[in-house]
Formats: C-alpha cells, structure tokens, sequence
C-alpha cells in the first residue's frame, strides 16, 4: 500500500487537483476564445488536454497519494475500507482547496477576473441521468482496472473521460470537488451554482449504487 | 483460458456493448451538435471516443468475458472451437440487447424520445465493399493481435476502429449488433432499417471468409 | 530474425501496403469530403487516422515480414546486408502493387472512378528539402528505434508519421511506393506524375545519406 | 548512468532540438496556412504534432544524451549534480544553436524567408504566471516521473507538453532555447524579441524555485 506520510499525501492531493482543474478551465477558456463559436473543436482540444493530463497526474502522483483527485473515488476507498474516516476527511477538504485554487490560478494565468460565478445551465433529468451514468462508468473503470492490471489505471482513467466529455450530456463531471470549483468559473467549463446540487447528488448516488452493488456481488460469490 | 462463471460473462457482454453503443451514439450527438454542420469535426469527436471508450471496455472486460461485444467476434471464435454452440447463442443475445439499450440509454441522456428509428440512408456498392473489408481487417487484426501480444489486442483494436472510421464509405460499423442498434437512433450514427440487412451481410460474409482463409492455411501449413 | 516463409512475408507486405494506402488515401477523401474546405480538419483525420493505422500494422505484420512496407526502408536493411537482394526485390514489388491495389480499393469503397490520375501539384525546393529532410528523419528513427527498444518500433514509426503530416511541407511521403500509388488518386492526397520523380529523388538520396553517414561513424567507433 | 562519448551526446542535443523546433513552428506553420482562420484547429494540429513528436525524440535519443532539449531541464540536473558544470555549457550551446536551425529549417521546407524576426506580442502578468507555472509543472513532472517509472518519461513528457499548449496562456514554451529561437520567425508560433526576455526570466525563476524546494524537502527528509 501506500506509504507516504500524510502531509505528503495530502500536498499531492492539493497540488494534483490543483492542476487537473488548471487543464480543465484552462483549455476549455483556450478552446472557447479560438474556436470562434464552433464548440465541438473547443470540445476536442478541451477533452485532449483533460485525457492527458490526468494520465500524467494519475501516474506521478499515484504512488505518492493515489491520486483521487476527486471525493466520490477517495469515499468509494473509505466504504472498502482502504481509506480511513480521518483520511477521507483530509482527502476531501485537500481536494475541495485543490479545486477553488486550480479555477482561481487559471483565471491568473489568462487575466480574468479572480472571482468569478459560472452562469451556465446545465439542468434537466437526462443530465442527471447522464451524471448518474458517468459516475457509475468512471467508478467500475477504477475498480475493475486495479484488479487486473493496476498499472494501467492512470490510462483507463484518462480514456475514459476523455471519451466521457463526448458520449454523456453532462459531460462527465464524476467529481464533487470538480463540481463546486467550476461553479466558480463564468467560462466554457462552468456551471451554474443552482445545478451543483443536482450533479452531486447524481455523483454521490452513483458512489452508493457501486459500494451497495460490490457488496452485493462478493456475498454471493459472484 | 477465461474461468469466469457464464452469467458474469454476459453481464460483461452486456454492458460492455451497452457502454460501448452509448459511446458511439452519445459522442455522435455531441458532436453533431457542437459542430455546426462541419461532419468532419463531429467524425474527429466521435472516432477519438469511440478508440478511447474501446480501448478501457476491451482492456477492463476482456479478462472476463473475452470483450467480444460483437457477435462476428463470437462467431469466429466459436468457428475455431473456443467459444460452443450455447455460449455463442448467450454472448449474441447479451450482446444485441446491450446494444439497444445503449442506444436508449443515449436518447435519455441527452433528452430525446427513447424509441426512434433511422432515416439515415447507407447504400450502394461501395459501402457494402467497404463493410467486407471493415470487417476482413478487424478480424485480421484480433487474430494476429492474439497470436503476437495478447495483451496488446485492446489497444489494436481501438486503432483500428478509430482509423476504421476516417478511411472506409462505411465508417466500420463490422459488428451486427452494433448495426441493428444503430438502426433504432435517427441520429449522427444511424442505418436506416432498409440497409441493415447488407451491411450484416457484408459482416457475415466477411466472416466466413476469414474462417475459410485460416482453415485452408492451416491445412497448408502455410 | 524472421523466420517466415518467403511467400508469407511477401503476402504481408503485399496486404500491408494494400491496407496502408487505403488508410492514408481513404481518410483524406472523407477529411476532404466532410471538412467543407477546411483543409486543417481534413488533416488531422487524415494524419490521426494514418497513425493508428500504421502502429496496428507494423505491430501485427512486424513479426512476421518486418512490416516495411517501404522500398526506402527495405533498401536501408538491405545496405545493412540484413535483407538479400533477392528478398528485396520481392519486398519492393509485393511493396508496390500492395499500394497501388490499396488505392484502387479505396476508390472502389468510396464509388470513385477506379482508374484515375492526380492532378494535384506538389513541388518547389522548399518541398525536395522537405522530403529529404521527412526521410531522414524516419529511417534514423527507425534505426535507434531497433537498438534501444525494439517492440516500440511500431509506435515510434506512428508518432513520427502523424507528426510529420503537419511539420513538413511534403507532408511526409517518405515512401516510394506510396508516392506512385499516390500519383494514381485525383483526391486530397494525389500527388501528379510529374512530381513524383522529384519526391522518389529526395527519398532514395535519404536513403543513401544515411547508409553512408552510418557506415562512417562505425569505422570511426564513434 | 548515460556513457555515450561527448561529441555523440550534443550531436544528439544538437539535432534534437533541431527536429523539436521544426516539429513546433512546421505544425504551426501547416495548421496557420490549412485552417483559414480558426487558430483553435491550427492549435490542435500543433499540440498533436508536438505531443508526438516530444514523444519519439525523447524516446530515441534518451539512451544517448538525456534527450533533455532543453536549458531549464539541462540547468536542473546540473543544480542536482547529475551534470558537471561543462557539459552544462555545452548541452546549452547544443541546444540553443539546434533550435535556431530547427527555425531555420522549417522556414526552408515551408518556402519562407529563412531570416525572421516574430512580431507577435505574448505580454501580461498572467501570461508570465503562465510560463512559471508552466515550467514548474513540466520540472516536477520530470522528477517525479523518473524518480517513479523512468521508461515513462517520454509519454509524460508528450503528455504534460501536449495538454500545456491547451491550458496556458503563454502556450507552454518552457524552454530558453525554445523561446529564443521562436523570436525567429513571424508565423502561428512565434514571440516578438521584446517579450523574450520576460519568458526565460519565468522559466528560470521556476528552475530556481524547484531547485530550492526539493532541496528543503530533502533537508527535512520529507
């Protein structure tokens, strides 16, 4: 297992948050100023960039904390019990700050305003549904490629959202901490902070069906 | 071999093809969309994706159920005796009703009426030529991808098919599940019903002639 | 080495080569018939596309013909005396009508006229030096590729071809028989017969660069 | 550690980073003059092509020189003792004439007046935090990524280039050789003379705070 100290742990959690929302606004802010109104190319170059900066993320900082970046992984690690309450609990607030400051760094890097609150809607049943069904899809990635070939996760992962912007029309949230930063973001990636509830609830939902369904499955051998 | 008890084999093949129509379908739309009548952008969207979510299925499945998520894939196994005659029937029905849930699945996410059907005219010589060639070259390459790095084959064909898309009339549907439920979304992807009948063919024969071609070399010793 | 019977080898690169240009010719008419005239989005199908391709097919077909699939390539082993001349005149001709049978193939899937010849011109100094430079680039790629890690040899020839669609002005023909298939296909990727002597030229003096540049430094044990 | 003799290692420094510039401003070049105006397609091409090529090159001259390419990277190992205080010299000059032959190059491929001077302004306190940020991301990943799975770092490296392209403002140049030999040509990727100077300065404040960091973290075994 992991044998990192915690502060270690939790700086990598800090920091790979930190970036992995930086490659997220970041390159859909770039997108969106070049494209010039055609967004399935704002798209591409924002999913591209996302795909391989979580490889790159996952891999590094994998073996230093595990490289969650994101709450509903860290609580699916804690209902196995790989995780402690207190380290969730670090995990969690490490990634939350992570987050806010990722949107905030980017908004430094391209001169916007700071502080900003997304006015983008993204409401309705099919997008919850489709949050439901992302978060459900990253989840069993995760589980099903650590049992097999633990060392292609970071790949998994990265292809999976990167094939998750296109196919779900929430496009793939799948992370508390994801939510809650861009709603803070009046840019091509926001979210407008009325419809955070939704997603979380869908993606928090999505947490239990999997540890319910594990459960499930192992009492019955299956 | 694969030890894996039956029933967890066809819920592998079932929603992995469920998945796997969602993210043809799903990136389909998106791109569609998003693009603003530039196909060739909603082709780049949909192609990466496809390759993407592929790649995971095949890699996350495969050590259960083999991830055929085809039933030409199953039928040229069952050809050279690894898959028997019931499992075969079992993997092809866990593999068309995963694939038109997948489409459902797809219309609810992104809010349009669940039951469609396709107006999507796909015909001609050509395509059906470009079908059997499709088809010809994603067997090729599953049969030599496991003689030579087995554990290469999810990778191979997720090249294949995203090439698959950009350089055949046909843009590589080689899997009748996949064709049939693709025949129930009026969408990007859709085949109208009328020309689902020769694009299973095509497949089919493709099939067989893959099967002859590996008996008659064998028997050369070629 | 290769242990492959001769006619097996030359049925790879045949098939091959056969594949390669309907990769290369197909993606460019559908990029060119989807993008509308954006010529920038017609390449990056064409150039994704031509890169997967090539990495499943030097994968597959590398063990057992060495997957040329390039008289420059076979010409350099052969200088290397690791290709007989016999073996490299089959390979440059299995090589040649490979190509040429994948753009008429090509043609055939798209419901083009079979027979055609481009009128598209591709010529200049800048353009030579560009092809000159393109060749270079690919065999020392090759040739360090086989000393330091040999299986990564697929990838690496992908990667540098995708690449090289972009960075050069020749667009990184790098391949005698594919530039005389090419000069048979009035589509995006033609090249008329004109020019085609003067990219052949700059391959085949690559070629020779090369064989002399690296039988100098080992005289000098450099 | 690397034993090639030193003439071989800036030989490989040299053309190295000859071929990664071609590679950059070549791209940017091919995607300006393709896209018609859409620098979010040109942007893709570019980041692709830079991705890919990063990739190879690292790969293959990585056995040889280090494949550093770079004068931060170059500076870091020296801070670190991995590099003696002449060699430092050396890769630089290697690096930094390589790249203006690389622009040199490109310009010559493309039919460009070889000698340039860009006239494009990339100024602004955002996009100086952008260079350092960049910078410090891109050392990190390098020391993280051999500290954890060395044969990774070419695919780390690509990665980390490619998705920084996306989500910088300054567009990832972290380079001082990079930068100056950019400021020689007025095309998609270049930098006026005038914010040259700003650029190095970020990068080399980043090499410093790294330096500085691992160095206490070391101190307090952290």
């Amino acid at each position: 297992m992991l044998t990192a100290p915690m502060n270690k742990k939790l700086l990598a959690e800090f920091f790979g948050t930190l970036i992995l929302l930086a490659v997220i606004a970041g390159s859909g802010v770039m997108g969106a100023e070049l494209s010039d109104g055609n967004n399935a190319v704002a798209l591409l170059g924002n999913s591209i960039a996302t795909g391989a900066g979580l490889y790159v993320l996952i891999s590094v900082l994998g073996p230093i904390s595990g490289a969650h970046l994101n709450p509903a992984v860290s609580l699916m690690f804690w209902a196995s019990k790989e995780l402690e309450p207190k380290e969730l609990a670090g995990y969690c607030i490490a990634q939350l700050t992570g987050a806010i400051a990722g949107i905030w760094t980017t908004h430094l890097m391209f001169s916007l305003p700071i502080i900003q609150t997304s006015t983008k809607p993204r409401e309705g049943l099919g997008i919850l549904v489709s949050e439901l069904v992302s978060t459900v899809v990253l989840l069993i990635v995760i589980r099903l490629g650590i049992k097999q070939q633990n060392d292609k996760v970071p790949i998994y992962v990265a292809m999976t959202v990167m094939a998750g912007y296109w196919f779900t029309s929430s496009t793939f949230f799948v992370n508390p901490a994801v939510t809650v930063a861009r709603g803070l973001t009046d840019t091509f990636v926001g979210i407008q902070p009325l419809d955070i509830l939704g997603f979380i609830a869908a993606q928090l939902a999505a947490c239990c069906l999997i540890v319910v369904v594990v459960k499930l499955l192992r009492r019955s051998n299956f």
